[in-house]
């Protein structure tokens, strides 16, 4: 893990870093408890785009230290610095075709856009894993908090120190996540935009049903995409306080 | 209004009462602020027989006492020591023989059981609200909270003095209602058990769809009927302070 730059605030340091050319951001407390007690680890789950995410993902960072927590994440494939993925272009372009269209979008397209941004961010994320909880102002458990929907179910199958996960239902999700998201067991807090132009609400029901945990929360919300009501960052606090403590 | 006991406890001070032969508790605070200040008044829903319903009304008063409200309630229709209404007992066996049967429910037993005990109930909460709210301990705003949601989304529309509403989805709503509830305005949360046996999930998710507020929320949590998380009653009192403050 190479640090690239580290900012203090009053609250929080950030600071970028690189695992094998993947860029991150870590967010940690500056509380005289942190120097000595090590913060358990939220994984700020997000569409793309650090920087364009970087407001909304350091206030979100910020909710996390004040719950008592640090906070990560990782630049996913093919987006901000990354390279392109020619085949998500593609994918993407169909899908918005179909959208335009008013036609539904075709369960292929979903997966060539989704499935191999999974199959290349989740090693990407546990070797981050590896990398931060191996700071001794860090510790698990983790939890998982944010969208993509189908990263955040894989990530909670496969990553036995995900102990708790908040999912942001709004992306296309594949069918194989679907049927994937039974094996989950954590408890879990599922958000969802009543009113989310992008998505489909019946889809998003679906997922919600077919999780297999035995605590699972929904909490829908009148409102688009990214109308999410503040108070729902303080619910998503309260949750991981009950389940990473 | 007339008392009929008065018990007090540490927190607070439970007085039975009876209106127009209407049996009714009113749950009070015993802090110092409560002796100068009056205190919003938030109105407990439940699908009658208080004798049998007191344990579980006695923990949600006492819940709203310490987000620093007083709570009430009314014996409803039809339930408890009041005359048993011979059309709704019919309407009952009827709608009971549909589920044994493993049959839709009929919309008119539906409307029988349901409309007459909301035209009943309408005007002697709203008196009983007239009555609590003379008194100088009292005050509004008023808050809705609890089953049965039909008679929660009646009185939201037509009684101005209620702001705010926790709605227990859960009982056969009339269709009628469901045209009704596009006229609620007032802030909504609305808590759905996702495995409810008693209940249709889709018809549930129908009315959340269909009430008319700007913000409202859903809580959706896995488990039957009487399955409600400990967590959601926190979730009702900080929804409940955000909007009678």
């Amino acid at each position: 893990m190479r640090i690239r730059t580290e900012q203090r605030h009053d609250d929080l340091v950030e600071t970028a870093f690189s695992l094998d050319d993947v860029p991150g951001i870590l967010w940690t407390p500056t509380t005289p408890a942190a120097a000595t007690t090590p913060s358990p680890l939220v994984l700020l789950g997000h569409p793309g785009d650090l920087r364009r995410m970087h407001p909304r993902l350091l206030a979100r960072a910020r909710s996390c230290i004040a719950a008592g927590f640090a906070a990560a994440t990782l630049e996913l494939p093919g987006t901000g610095d990354r390279p392109r993925r020619a085949e998500a272009d593609r994918a993407r372009a169909d899908l918005q075709r179909a959208v335009r269209a008013g036609e539904p979008v075709p369960d292929d397209v979903v997966d060539r856009l989704v499935l191999p941004l999974v199959e290349q961010a989740v090693p990407e994320w546990r070797a981050a894993l590896d990398a931060l909880l191996a700071r001794p102002d860090l510790c698990g458990p983790v939890a998982w908090s944010g969208g993509i929907i189908s990263l955040g179910v894989r990530m909670a199958v496969i990553e036995p120190r995900i102990a708790a996960a908040v999912l942001f239902a709004g992306s296309y999700v594949p069918r194989a996540i679907v049927e994937e998201a039974r094996a989950v067991t954590v408890p879990l807090l599922v958000l969802l935009q009543w009113d989310d132009e992008g998505n489909d609400r019946q889809h998003a029901l679906d997922l919600f049903d077919a999780l297999g945990s035995r605590e699972k929360t929904l909490h829908a919300n009148t409102g688009g995409h990214t109308g999410v009501p503040a108070f729902e960052g303080d619910d998503a606090a309260r949750f991981l306080v009950r389940h990473l403590r």
